[in-house]
C-alpha cells in the first residue's frame, strides 16, 4: 500500500520524540515535516540525538499550505490554544489531523474556558470531534478528519473506570483518582522544580483540585455513567522518566466482589490488543515502552480500588496517536506498536 | 547530666542505622550494645560502613541479663513477634524499652491476631502500652517503661487527620489514604521486587486492603473521632531511598473551606517543634533527613484533601524513637533531632 | 522468506528479556523454545510480565534433541561453563548457535582458565570460533555455525580503540579503560549490593584489576595493534537501569590532534549502521533502547581520551546477537534493530 | 565560649544550603546574615523549605559595612570573580573569610587567567592565601584571615594522590583522574542537560580537558611531587543527588604492592578524623551526609589504581568550610561535623 506522509508539529518535546520513534518503525508511514515555533530550526538529530543518522530532516516553522503539499496526516504536539490555531488551518487545507494537545478533547467550550482560562479558538468544532480512545470510541475514528488524542492521566483513569460505571458496578459519585507520573509528563522545558536535584529522590502532589485533565475525565466517565461525575483527581510527580500508575477509589453500587469487577473488565477488553486485565498489581515497569494499559481491581471495605499502569508517552500520548493513525488509514491497529 | 546507656536490638537494618546516626550525635546517650539474631556477629563498621571509625562495637546475640548490666534503655528494631519476646525479658530485667516493631502498637490482641496472623506473645500488656506519637500522646510518654513507636505510614496519615476528626471537620466514614514510600521502608533484605533494575523507574501499589498499618491507623483515628473508622489504605513503592508522601481524602462534615481546615491544623500544632503546617504542597525533599512532618490541606469538591510528608526512617522510625527517648529521660524533646 | 525458528536458553534474565523483545519484532524470526535451568518452568508472561499477551510459551528444561526438532538457531543466555556444555550438544545436533556467554570469546583455553578459574569444557573449539562483533569481524559471521557474542564492556571499549590502534594513532601500552554501567549489567539475581536502597544514589568501582572482560578486550585490541596489549580496566556501577559509558585513555603515538583521530574513526565506521562518530560528548541517554554505539575522541595533554556509549542490553548483548543472527541468515543487518 | 557570628554570601545554592544545615547544628556558630545577588530577597525558609521554622532570616543584598557590624566570619558561596570582589571588601572591613569559590585557590594569576578567561580581580593576594585542605595544610589555617576552600573534585583526587607522590611511590607524569559526580555539583540553576528526564538514567562526560579544577589539582599535586604535574582530569555526571567517586591511575615508581601503597596512606592519615583508608572499594553511599573521604588503592599491571569517595557538598564544600572554620576559631576540628 501507499506510504502515508506525516508531519509532526511541535517536534522538540518528549511526546514528539516518542512519535518519531514509533513512526520510524512504521512500515506505512513516512515523516516528511517537523515543525517548531522557535526561530531556531535545528536538524532533527540535534534536537533528538537518539535519531542521529536515522532522520535527515530539518525542523521548520509551520506553514499550512506547505505542509499540505508534503503531508497527508499531521500530528500536532503543540501546546493547547496554539494547537487549535494550527489545526483550523490544516483542516482547511484538507489534511487529516491527530491533535495530541488538549484543544479538541472537551465537548463544551464553556468547560474549556473554565479550565483553560481563555476562549477556545475554534469552539464550533468541539462537539463533533471524536475523542481518540480506540478502546471506547473506535467506531468514530476511521472516518474522522480530526481526532483528539486523549490525555495521559485520563487514559489511565478512564480505561478501568468506564466499564465499571457502564455496568453500574460502582457509583458515579465520589470517585477519587490518585495518579503518579514520571517526570517526562511535565514536558521538556527546564524548570526549577524539575531540576534534577530538586525532583530526584522526592515525591510531591501538584495541581490538587485544579489539574486540567479533571474535566476530560469527567466528560468521558459521565458519558458511561449517564450522569455527571465529579471526580477528585490528584496527580503526583515521581522520580522516574516515564510511566503513570493510577489508583482510583469508587464506591460499590451493588454486592459485588473483586472477581465480579474483574469479570466486567475482562468482558470489556477481551479482544483489545493493548489492554491487559491482570490478577496481580500492575507496575509501570511492565508497560514502559509499550502501548499497553495493565489494570486490575480489588474490593476493600466496600470500595473498588482500581489500579492501572501505562507509559505516559506511549499509550498516554504517541502510541495512542499511532493507534488512531492506524485506524484512520485502515491499517492493522497494532502496526508499529508491537 | 549522666549519660544514658542505650542498646539497639536488630541493629543491621535501616531503622537501626538511622538510630545509630542520631544517637551518635546525642549528647546524653551512649550506644553500648548492638544485637543481631544472626550467628554472624560483625563489627558495626562492617554492617554499616558509614560509621567506620566512629562506633567501635561488635554486634552480639541478645542476652537480656547481659544487656541489663550494660544499658539503661533499649531500642528494639526486631521484627514483630521476635520483638515482643525480647521486650518481655528486657522489661522484666528492669530496662526501659522503645519498641520500633509493631508489637505493642495495637491495643487489642484480637485485632493483632487478625492482621498479624498469630497470637500475640504478650497480650496483657497491649492495652496499657503508650503509643509513642508525642504530638498526640505526649503526656503518657515520660513515665512509661515501654513505648510503642508508631509505624511510618500511620505517622504520616494520623498527624494531619486526627485533629480534623477531633474537631469534627471531616467525617470518620470513608477516609481514603493513598501513601507513597521510598524503598528503605521495605527493609534491607534483598528481594526480587526490590532488586535495583526491578524497582528503579517503576511505581506500583502493594498490600492493597491488607497492609498491617491499617488497624494501627484506625485505632488512633477512632480514638480522635470517637467512633470506629475504617480507612482504606493503599501504600505504593516509589523509586527513591527515603520519604513518605501521604495523600488522604476525607468527606467534609460541615461547610468549611481550606482556610478553616488549615486553622484546625495550625491550632493543634502551633507549638510542636516537628510539625509544619504549610501553605504550599509538601514534598518529601523538604523533610528527608529531618524529624519534621510537613502537611497541608485543600478542599476539592467537598472533600478535604490532606497531603503530608515525612522521612520514613526519621519521623517514621528512628527520629520518633529518639523523640520518645528524650521525653522518657526528661531531656529537651528536640535533642539530637535538629 | 521462511521464518527462522529460534530458541533462547536461560530465558529468565535481562539479556534474554531484551532478546525476546527484539525477536518479537523480527519479521523473519519466531521464538519457539525458552529454557530455564530451574525446575520451576513458568510461562513467559509470568517471568517477564511485559510480554503478557504476546508470547504464549512455557519455559522448559534444556533438551538438545527436542530443541533441534523445533528450532533452527539457538541464543544462549546461560552463564559461562553452563553455556559451553549446552553449546557442545546443540552444535552436535546441527543447530546454529549465538552464545551470549563468555565461553567462546577467548581464543586460548589457558587464558580462559586463568580468568574463569576452571578448565574450559570445550577447549578445541575456541580458536576457530568467530568473535561476533560485526563492525570488526563481519566477514566470518555469515558462514559460522557458532558465534561468540561480545561482552558489553568489551564492545564499548573495542569499537573506538581498535581503529586507533590499527592506524597506529595511539600506543598499545598503558591503555586505561574506565567504564560506567547501569545495574542491569549485574544480572537479575537479587544481591545485597544490588538491593535498591544500597545501590541507588551511589557509585562504586568493582572488579578492579580482576574483571573477566579484561582478557577479552586485550585479545581483540592485540589483534589490531599487532602486539599484546595489557589494558587496565575498571568497571563502575551507576544507579540507572541501562547503559555503559566508557572513557578510555591512550597515549598518542604521533603528532595527531582530535580532528585526526576523529577522521580515523569516521573512515572506519563511515558505512556502519550502528556506529555514530559524534563531535559532542556521547551520553548513554542517546543510545538506550538502540543498537547504536556513539563515540568521540579528544586530545588532552598528549593523550587520546575516547568516550563511547552503548546500551549494555542491546549493542552490548541482545542487539548484537540479533545483528549476528541477521548476518548468519543473510538478512538485512538492521532487521528488527531500528 | 562566645558565639561566632557568621554570614553566608550567595545563600541560595546547594553548598550554602548544606552550610546552613551544618551551622544550625554548630554549638558555637550563629547565622546572622544571608545574602543574594538577586533583587528578590526572600526568607530563608522560602529558598530552602527544609529550614522552615528553624531559620527566621531574610536574605539581603551584600553590604560589606553592614555585614561587618553583624558578623565575625563570612562564608562566600558566590561564583568566581563575584566572590573575589566581595572578599576584597570584607577583608578590608576586618572580617575573616572562607571562600568556597575558586577565586583564591590558585597561586598564580596567570594560571587563573588561562583557565577562568578573565583577569583576577585581586591578584596580589593569591600567593599568600592558604589552601584550606586541613589534612595537608592544617598549620596555616588557624592564623589565616582568608581561607580558600578546596574544590570538590580536587579534594577527592588530592587526598589519596598527594601522599603517594610525596613518598615517591608513584610517578608524577601521566596521572589520570576519572571522576563521577552527583548532579548537585552542577549547581541549582535549571539547565536543559540537568532537566530531570535528560540527566536521569544517563551518564556522560563533560569538560574533557577543560575543567577548571584541573590546575587546582596540578598545583597541589606538584607541591607534593616537587615537580610540575599535568593530570588528565575527566569529570562525569551521574544520576544521583550527591557524591563523588574518583578513580585515579598513576604509574608506580618503584616495586611496591597494594599493601605498600595502603601503608603510605595509612601513615599519612592515621590521626585524621575525616579520612578513612579502607581495604574494600569505597562507595559514595558510605560517605554521603558525612565529612569523610574514604579511599583505597590497588595495583593493576604496574599502575596504582586509587579510588576515593566523598560527599561533594560536605567534604567537597560546606563540611570542609566548617572544618576550616573550626580551625580558624580554635575549636575542636570535628565540631558540627559528626
Amino acid at each position: 500500500m501507499a506510504t502515508i506522509r506525516t508531519a509532526i508539529l511541535g517536534a522538540t518535546g518528549y511526546a514528539a520524540k516518542e512519535l518519531i520513534r514509533l513512526l520510524l518503525g512504521h512500515p506505512h508511514a513516512e515523516i516528511t515535516v517537523l515543525t517548531t515555533r522557535s526561530t531556531d530550526v535545528p536538524w532533527a538529530g540535534d534536537v533528538h540525538p537518539v535519531f542521529r543518522g536515522r532522520l535527515d530532516l530539518r525542523l521548520e516553522n509551520l506553514d499550512a499550505a506547505s505542509i499540505a503539499a508534503r503531508a497527508d496526516c499531521v500530528f500536532s504536539c503543540l501546546p493547547h490554544a496554539a494547537s487549535a490555531e494550527a489545526v483550523v488551518e490544516l483542516l482547511a487545507a484538507g489534511l487529516r489531523v491527530i491533535d495530541l494537545s488538549a484543544d479538541y478533547r472537551l465537548n463544551d467550550p464553556a468547560v474549556y474556558k473554565k479550565w483553560y482560562e481563555h476562549d477556545h479558538p475554534d469552539p464550533t468544532r468541539l462537539a463533533e470531534t471524536v475523542y481518540g480512545l480506540p478502546e471506547l470510541y473506535r467506531q468514530a475514528i476511521p472516518r474522522a478528519q480530526l481526532v483528539a488524542n486523549p490525555g495521559c492521566y485520563p487514559t489511565s483513569a478512564i480505561l478501568p473506570l468506564a466499564p465499571l460505571l457502564r455496568e453500574r458496578a460502582v457509583l458515579p459519585a465520589g470517585i477519587i483518582i490518585d495518579s503518579k507520573s514520571g517526570v517526562s509528563g511535565a514536558g521538556r522545558t527546564p524548570k526549577a522544580h524539575l531540576h534534577f536535584p530538586e525532583c530526584n529522590e522526592a515525591v510531591s502532589a501538584y495541581g490538587v483540585g485544579s489539574h486540567r485533565h479533571t474535566p476530560e475525565i469527567d466528560q468521558v466517565l459521565s458519558d458511561f455513567a449517564d450522569v455527571q461525575t465529579e471526580v477528585i483527581f490528584t496527580p503526583h510527580l515521581i522520580p522516574m522518566d516515564r510511566g503513570i500508575l493510577t489508583t482510583a477509589y469508587a464506591t460499590l453500587s451493588q454486592d459485588v466482589d473483586a472477581a465480579g469487577l474483574l469479570a466486567v473488565l475482562r468482558r470489556q477488553y477481551a479482544h483489545e490488543p493493548f489492554v491487559r486485565v491482570v490478577d496481580g498489581l500492575p507496575s509501570t515497569k511492565d508497560v514502559v515502552g509499550t502501548n499497553c494499559c495493565d489494570m486490575t481491581v480489588r474490593v476493600v471495605r466496600g470500595r473498588a480500588v482500581v489500579v492501572s499502569a501505562i507509559d505516559n508517552l506511549v499509550k498516554g500520548a504517541a502510541g495512542a496517536a499511532v493507534q488512531n493513525f492506524n485506524l484512520m488509514y485502515d491499517l492493522d491497529e497494532t502496526t508499529a506498536l508491537r
